[in-house]
């Protein structure tokens, strides 16, 4: 996924972009980064790990000089996950240093990169995000703008990218919209952020979302959008930024994710109810809202029969099978008092190995539970994403290799029941064709010209 | 606070130990630590921070070997927070290592001290632990236990502890039982914990809570019991132990926590209600529980209005007022669909400072809230502990210095209201006699005798 | 100037390639590296620092697997001192790893990055190492062998060259043979280094020096060698190889460099010698042989009255001029028994900006001597060296700015002699025009096209 | 052996400590610390490995506050190596803090231990300083200085001793004055320090030595000493102090190490000369003005035919035999133009184990040298020492197990003499009864209570 900022015409930028990660922190955890820029000079700090852990040291800010900054939250796709592959990574080009911040998957990634390296490129990296930088550096039109566009021409697949040069911001986002990207200010400071958290921890105003095709440079002179290439009729907005991705307080591709979850909720209740059901349960934190919705339609109590522990991380980020089958009993409590004796539904917002659900089911049944159901927000997701977000391989994928009923006997709940892409489809706002369903029907937006992932260099 | 954690009879002792250290983080980030044994030699590993970042090697756990062991996390309440006052701490005693796992705080530890000091005691750190190993390494019984039990007659205050020596584990707890100790199985091992989410998290069965003035000795012939002193006729567990401190999910004197919130959620809502608000909502996660039990008692909807972010720790805890206010808008963003247009109940489990409130409420009217009332499951806190809970001083405590009508216009809300002293004893199981209210009614239940506190050294 | 060395045919390549730089140490203090291949895998280690420091854990070895292996200790001449400018460095060429360890300048350095430049290519450390790469990289001939025989032809300067490759290694040396080189033997594997006491070290022995405009391409077939050009009619080996730079127990340019160094003290000897001394001593230790040379010629007697710290690094290489200052004094310690109430003759290699010499002759003074008399086993040093040695710009190059006489009031000796160049040319074996001795006479073998140094960055 | 340093009245005095262990780094190299007091705070700064590593940064020096100091360089010989062990340690004495450096090691150490253990002592370190600490603390005298006194009288063995407490330095030496002590002055600044090499490099003035029995007391009223214990008739100055730990600049028992040194060789050339020798060399650099003493008197040239390298400690110091033996290759190198073909004396000041004289040897042969005559300026060491050097057990001593003729062969020399234990004691200036030679004799002149050494703990 990775989540991105970048700020222009504010002293403190640096800090300021730093916040800013943070607040996005849940889009990346394997690395953070921050590269600030004076007009003149460039300063980096990049690192492994949370936000909080890279920028550990206030001194580190003192370095990151200038008023305006790139910020950078990793989690790796395509690359590996190593110290050289955090960003933003600074090149230099001719005579000066240039730095991106990118989300999303390129899907000619390769060819491009052989074809870069017939022709004498040298690879600092294994990120597709320098796949652009050797582009730029090739093109010969006269102005860096222009050669910007003709860069983000050459390339295909899902990217919101944030270019920092000499010159100022570069601020693109791909013909289909697939991941978001959203423009804001505060007093004479423009944002530019993967998602309106982190507009609002700054205390910035929310202004417009990058347009598909947009190149918005921001600079001494101002703001200045060209279109690099027409939008497409539809767009291909991921659908499950608002599933999981996306924090439940920002607004993501004109809706309000907590309210989109909500909707989910409710759609699956009126989708599949259970009478005979005395309380319905989340896991907690990301599936609050959609149980809330749950119960609220299907006329049965909200509990919290869960509790995360806080001192873990989200689930779906661990990069090892392994750490996440023993981090799911370090991670959830069970409520004794509200579970003992009763059945219940489980509410969650997506299967992808089933493993999370297995356990759960089991330390639910320890606490007590007669039976579970359990109720997920979304359709079985059954296909890999190639634009950016880190499903595993299609065998690895539950709903790939087995039926729901299957599915329901392995992870040992009484009765599993998802939601359907139509009734997915139905809650949202935008015509349907607007969005990216490729995770749940196979029918992808964007051709797969490159086998993408991390297994290819 | 701190936690506390013993292991017996594990060939996994070290490992076990660290999963019931990190179950009971909550009691204490300042720093972690662990002892285990073989019958011989002892094994150590302590560090500042978290568990998670203590024991972030898997190393580690080669080296900590032996089939008992004891763990702590601490929350300095004496001493400075350095490195060397991280427990358990290792002693030469003669001719072979002791160490403690200590929870709780001393009443007559300056003048021990004095008096050791006087007579050629030389002291490592600034802990009260190291009074009772020197203590201990002079007196003359002829066994450890009886050394022991003669230790802890001398020493007077709350404290509940796990000794580790060559012979075995020695456990003991306070004659008014003040701090929670429980006593638990898996299989052979035998487990003693702060908490009973401990047992939880390691598939242990909760048997019983250590007594107060017991002093239990586990060892190769088994376990066995003694009074080192007759308890007292009342006992005086910390009520705010169930009110923030505890895990929801725990058993602590003999009640779980969760349903004992849930009370207090129900007797505040008995005691104050507000007939005009829309939604209740709470401060995520420690006042959840709370929060519903006012909303159903009070007939109004529970909502989830404020989202926690899940990278930061609890704010009570971090040691400066700096970090703490600047913690605050980085640890809650707001959910404007759930918030605006609003009036809101905000449930809360205590206010120390008040400052936190203060920018929650700016928060919630940012959002869109047209009126904030508070109402605090707790009475006024207007003493300090000197038992082991770190609250500020006096002069520090907001309810020492105000009204709660000054405190409302303070932290700008419209109303705030407090669960009453009565309220909150009526909502417990035991007797009023056996808890310990001093921080709401400034009645110690021991004399202080000397003055105590990170400063006096 | 940089030591480098390269083995081939060894199952513990990468341990022997540590102890090569162990024996080169004095050729550059700032870095080391070391990188090994198994015929399809490379592995890597370097860092900031002694060889010991950056090799300071057995277990690194462990991963410098292969039967072959090069390796480097860095002194900055072009590039920056920093983390990134350690060699060697691992480039990754289309499908494969290349890496090279260099000794030596290249002259038309700037003129070729900007023309790499300005084609696309992307640079990430500021070293002329990876000028080679990049030209390797845009080159179209059939075979590696040939594409680096073209790149050879492309740059100018010195430079002693060993490149490792999937293929094996490839090891090239510029047409006038500037930089030394020599090739060895232990048993079946070949040996390449700067010097041979990096030879005598391992154990192996000297073969032959690679020829000027000579690459040998040492494989699984064996050695194959071609002239990727012509050398030049006269050689230009760099004398001050012999005065400072070389370990005096090295073989270099077909002599021995102790040998070569008393014949530098008996010359000087022959051309100023001080019938009123009573005793000559050197600066240890690269002036040891020296000084017996003068001694003996002389007829004064030799001793030791200053003692060297063991526990500092050599004047020369420390990068800056105030932490060259403080170690005068810590260096060196007098020998009062030896200097009290003498007049002494001070033997040093050579005088670059003149302060150390002022701060020993004061020592010298404080020790009791009477009367100091420097002689200077080299002529005066005038003009930079744009091949690989890292002098100071021309302004602070004592003699450019001052005549000996001016400089003997500066440095407060009593008499200040240097060896002639007639002198030191006619203490060596070859003809007089196979040597460099631009820094002396500012008359420089190769044109120098581009301003060279670390500034041009 | 360790090397101490301590000053009174300089508001530089952390830094001017630095400089003093600096110099003194070859009388332990395992650890490095230095204490100051500003008369009311103490701060400290320790660590292991060089003095240059441990104070490494220049902000260290900005913490070491306060106008007096000591400092400390670490060599056990009691004790382990480790981080706990590293001096000088802060003890807490009371209400204020005091810490010790101390060069010497106690006769009578394991049993005031045990007997401190069983009254309650509680240790920190496995050190002989700390016993020194804890008698202090159990002192009962009114002041701190005749407390001082008192606990001198109750330890026994070699002690040189620097006290830094809040009322100023207290130095104190063994009645015997086995380690050397100085006493210096620079302008107002009082130093003392191990050797007057400390001296010389802070450019101060050396005043006298502190006797044997006295405490030196320099605080803000002035110095006053008094004889916390009549001093023995007979001196035991340790002997080995001349022949190899000290500095050859320094002044130590009333001469200078170089001159003692030089007549060492020449009463060695007096004892066993070889007329056939073509050249004299010396193991450098501590054998160097021995070397040239033997050569002036056998009347043979004295030559530099091993060259050491500079990267590299003293052999004696290292702490295990595997490392030592791969560090007499590394760490010597032959010229071969001096050796070859000749007919060698080689001049070394020891033989502990033999290792590196045999790898000498073979190091020797294999650069053409004809035969290899050794002369050693000591006698045979045959028994170990109890008062501060760390030899090996009797059994790896070289000497107790074989003959000089075995020996001889073992080294695999043509010929091996020592100097006679009278010829060292013809050599030196006092009286033969006021030196210990005890590692050659057996005599020693402190009866040895307990058994001292790095295995009691």
């Amino acid at each position: 996924m990775c989540g991105i900022i970048g700020l222009y015409n504010n002293p403190e930028a640096g800090t300021f972009a730093y916040m800013g990660l943070y607040a996005q922190q849940h889009r990346g955890q394997e690395g953070a980064g921050i590269v600030t820029c004076d007009g003149d000079k460039m300063y980096s700090h990049t690192g492994q790990g949370l936000v909080s852990d890279v920028f550990s040291d206030s001194k580190i800010f003192d370095n990151l000089k200038g008023h305006y900054a790139i910020g950078h939250t990793r989690y790796s796709t395509t690359g590996e996950n190593n110290a050289t592959n955090v960003g933003p990574l600074l090149f230099n080009l001719g005579d000066s240093f240039i730095s991106i911040a990118h989300n999303g998957n390129l899907v000619n990634l390769t060819s491009i990169r052989k074809k870069l390296q017939k022709n004498g490129a040298i690879f600092q990296t294994t990120t597709d995000t320098e796949i652009i930088i050797h582009l730029l550096a090739r093109r010969t039109e006269p102005t860096l703008t222009k050669r910007i566009a003709g860069t983000l021409k050459e390339i295909e697949g899902a990217f919101s990218i944030i270019i920092i040069s000499k010159e100022g911001l570069h601020i693109a986002r791909d013909t289909k919209g697939i991941r978001p990207l959203c423009f804001g200010k505060l007093n004479d400071t423009i944002i530019v952020a993967s998602e309106t958290c982190a507009l609002d921890l700054l205390g910035a105003q929310y202004i417009r979302d990058i347009n598909p095709g947009e190149l918005l440079t921001v600079n001494n002179f101002g703001e200045s959008s060209i279109q690099f290439e027409t939008p497409d009729k539809n767009k291909s907005h991921c659908i499950f930024e608002y599933i999981y991705f996306s924090r439940p307080d920002s607004q993501v591709f004109g809706e309000n994710v907590d309210k989109m979850r909500r909707k989910f909720g409710k759609t699956l209740a009126e989708e599949s109810t259970i009478d005979s059901a005395d309380i319905v349960i989340s896991v907690p934190d990301s599936s609050n809202t959609c149980a809330m919705g749950y119960a609220a339609t299907s006329n049965t109590k909200y509990e919290i029969g869960l509790i995360r522990n806080h001192y873990v991380g989200r689930t779906f980020i661990f990069p090892n099978q392994r750490l996440r089958s023993l981090n799911v009993r370090l991670k959830f409590n069970t409520v004794k008092g509200v579970l003992d004796n009763r059945e219940v539904v489980l509410v969650d917002d997506s299967i992808v190995r089933g493993t999370t659900l297995r356990k759960l089911s089991q330390l639910l049944k320890d606490a007590g539970v007669k039976k579970v159901h359990v109720r997920i927000s979304s359709p079985p997701v059954r296909y890999p994403c190639h634009y950016g977000m880190d499903f595993p391989t299609k065998d690895e994928l539950a709903a790939n290799k087995h039926t729901v009923n299957e599915l329901a006997e392995i992870i040992k709940v009484d009765t599993l029941n998802y939601l359907t892409i139509e009734g997915l489809l139905k809650s949202v706002s935008l015509n349907k064709d607007d969005y990216c369903t490729a995770c749940f029907s196979g029918e992808y937006p964007i051709e797969i010209k490159d086998k993408v992932g991390k297994e290819i260099f």
